[in-house]
C-alpha cells in the first residue's frame, strides 16, 4: 500500500485551543480530540500538551503510531518552511523559533509537516469545501485576527519561506490603529473582531447611544465584537455602523487582493464571518467599488463549507501530499 | 525546425510610444522600430500605427511574415485574456473591450499573444535579467503609473482573466488622494512619478522654499517628477523630502507585497526608479519597518538589468512559450 493511502494525524494549535484529529486515505476523520492551548504556560508545556493529544488522536482512532503516515500541523504563526520552525506567533507568547516539528516528529518518529493554520485551512477548503476544482483561490479568516491562504494552479502558495499569505498584515490605512503585529494600519487592525470591539467601544465612550451598554453590564471595557454581532441582530443602529464600517474595510484588502491576485473565489471564515450577510454585504459592495471591473466580476466571495475543521482537513491533506513527494 | 525556434516579433504599446522588435528563437533582438503613439486620436488609428510599425520591425529583420512564428504583444491595459480583448487602460482614451490581438493577427495572418506591459517586463527580466534562474519575483515599474508583474514557480501568474499584478491599484491610505482609477489612496496615487510632482506642486503652492520654482521657470504647473529629481540632486531640501514621502509610501506597498506572497525579489523599474538609491533607501526602511522579519530579511530590492527593453523582450518570451504549448 502506498504511504500516502495510510491514514494521517493533524493537529491545529491556534492561542485558544489545541484540536488533533486522524483522517483516513480517503480524508474521512476517523477521531478527534480537543484541549485548551493555555498559551501563557510557554512552548515546552504547549507543546507536550500538544503531543499528548496527537496520541490520545491516535489511540482513539484505534491505531498504532506505527500505522500513521506522518502528522500535519497547522499553527497560529510565522512559519519557516525550510528550517522547520515557528519563527513568531502573535497569539503565542514566547515562541520564537521554536523548531515544533523536530520537537513533535522526535516523540513519535514520524514525518512533521508544518504549515500556517489559515493555509491549512486554504488547502482543506480546496480539497474538500467550497473551493473544490478551483484554480486560484483565496481563504481568509476574520476572528480576534486576521489571516489567510492562497490556492495558485490548484496548489497551496507558500512562498519562499513558507510564510505568504499574511493577508491580515497589508497596510491599508497609512498611521492608522495599532495593530497586533506592532504596527498601523493593518486590516487586522481594522476588521478584525479585535477591531470591531475597538471601534464599538470608543464610540460607546463617546457617549453614543446602544444597546450594546446593557448587553454587556455597563462595563464598556467588556464588549467585544459578539455583543457587537447580539447588539446587530437586535437591529441597534451603533452595532450596524461599527459592522458596517468593519465590512467596508474589509472590502477594501478583499479588492487590493482582487487586483493583486484576480482569484476565481475568496472564501471568507473565521468566527466574525457568521455574521453572515451583514458582514459580507457591505464587503461586496466595496470590492465593486474599489477593484478594476473585469476582476470584480469574476471573483465570488462565498463562506467556507467545512466550518471549523477546514484548517484540520488542509493539515492532513497537506501531510499526505508532502509524504507522497517523499515516497 | 520547431515552430518555437522561429523568430518572433514584439511589440509594447503605452500611453507615449510603441516599439515592435523582432527576436530570434534565442531571444537576440534583430531589429527595433518606434513610434509616437498618439493616443488622441482613438483606437483605430493607433492600432493602424501599430500594425506598420510591426511590420516595419519584420522588414527591418530582413524576414518575410511568414517565417515569424507569433507575435507577442504588451500594453499598458487591464486585459482580458481569455476573450482577447483590452477591456480598459487610464493611458489610452476610449479604449474600451478593444479585440487587439484579432484585430493585429487579423492583418498578419500570425498568432498573437496579447498581456500586460509590467507582466511582461517581470517575464522579460526573469527570462533575461535580473532575476534569472529564481522561483517567485515581483517586479513594479514606477512610473507616471504604477505597475507590477508577478512571477510564481518560474512562470508568469496572470491570475484567472490575464489581469493580475495591478499592484498600482492596492489602496494603502483608506480616502487618500485621487487616483487615475478613479478611486482613491492607491499606491500610484502616493508613490508614481504623477504623485511626486503632484506633491511637490501642492507644496510649493503652500509657499515652501526650493530651487524647484527657478528649475520650473517660475511656473509651478510645471514642476514635474523629473523637476523633483533635478533639485534632489542639487541637494533641494523639499524636493528630497518629497521623494522620501513618495519611497515611504512606496515601501509600504512593497512590504504588503512582501507579507503576501514572500517573494525572493522585487525588481524596482520604470523611468522614476531611476533616482536610485534616493528612492530605494527609504523603500528598503519601510520594508523593514511594515513586513514580517522573515519575508523582510529574505526578499531582494534590485534594479532591472533589461532597463526599458524588459517588456518587449518579455513580449517576445511569452510569444515564444505560447506557441509551444500551442504547436
Amino acid at each position: 500500500m502506498a504511504r500516502s493511502d495510510r491514514p494521517v494525524a493533524a493537529v491545529d494549535i491556534g492561542g485558544t485551543k489545541i484540536i488533533a484529529a486522524v483522517f483516513d486515505g480517503n480524508g474521512a476523520m476517523l477521531s478527534r480530540i480537543y484541549c485548551l492551548t493555555l498559551a501563557h504556560e510557554g512552548p515546552a508545556r504547549v507543546i507536550k500538551r500538544l503531543n499528548q493529544t496527537i496520541d490520545r488522536a491516535i489511540e482513539k482512532a484505534g491505531l498504532q503510531r506505527s500505522r500513521v503516515a506522518g502528522i500535519g500541523v497547522a499553527a497560529a504563526a510565522i512559519i519557516d518552511i525550510n528550517r522547520g520552525l515557528v519563527t513568531e506567533a502573535p497569539n503565542l507568547p514566547r515562541w520564537r523559533n521554536v523548531p515544533l516539528p523536530a520537537l513533535i516528529s522526535g516523540e513519535f518518529n514520524l514525518p512533521v509537516y508544518l504549515l500556517n493554520d489559515a493555509s491549512a485551512a486554504a488547502l482543506g477548503e480546496h480539497r474538500y469545501g467550497a473551493g473544490r476544482g478551483l484554480n486560484n483561490l483565496i481563504y481568509i479568516t476574520v476572528s480576534t485576527g486576521i489571516g489567510g491562504g492562497i490556492i495558485i494552479d490548484g496548489e497551496l502558495y507558500n512562498g519562499t519561506d513558507g510564510c505568504a499569505a499574511e493577508i491580515g498584515h497589508m497596510v491599508i490605512m497609512v498611521d492608522g490603529p495599532a495593530c497586533n503585529c506592532g504596527r498601523r494600519g493593518c486590516l487586522e487592525s481594522l476588521a478584525s473582531g479585535t477591531a470591531i470591539g475597538r471601534m464599538a467601544k470608543e464610540r460607546l465612550a463617546y457617549g453614543e447611544t446602544s444597546i450594546m451598554r446593557a448587553l454587556a453590564g455597563n462595563v464598556i471595557e467588556d464588549v467585544t465584537s459578539v455583543t457587537v454581532a447580539r447588539a446587530a441582530r437586535k437591529g441597534d443602529m451603533l452595532a450596524l455602523d461599527v459592522i458596517r464600517t468593519a465590512a467596508g474595510y474589509l472590502g477594501i484588502g478583499l479588492a487590493n487582493l482582487v487586483n493583486i491576485l484576480n482569484p476565481q473565489m475568496i472564501i471568507i471564515g473565521g468566527g466574525v464571518s457568521s455574521m453572515g450577510a451583514m458582514l459580507l454585504g457591505p464587503a461586496r459592495k466595496a470590492i465593486k467599488a474599489h477593484a478594476f471591473k473585469l476582476p470584480a466580476s469574476t471573483v465570488r466571495i462565498v463562506r467556507p463549507a467545512l466550518g471549523m475543521d477546514a484548517g484540520l482537513s488542509g493539515a492532513a491533506e497537506y501531510a499526505r501530499r508532502k509524504g507522497r513527494i517523499a515516497a
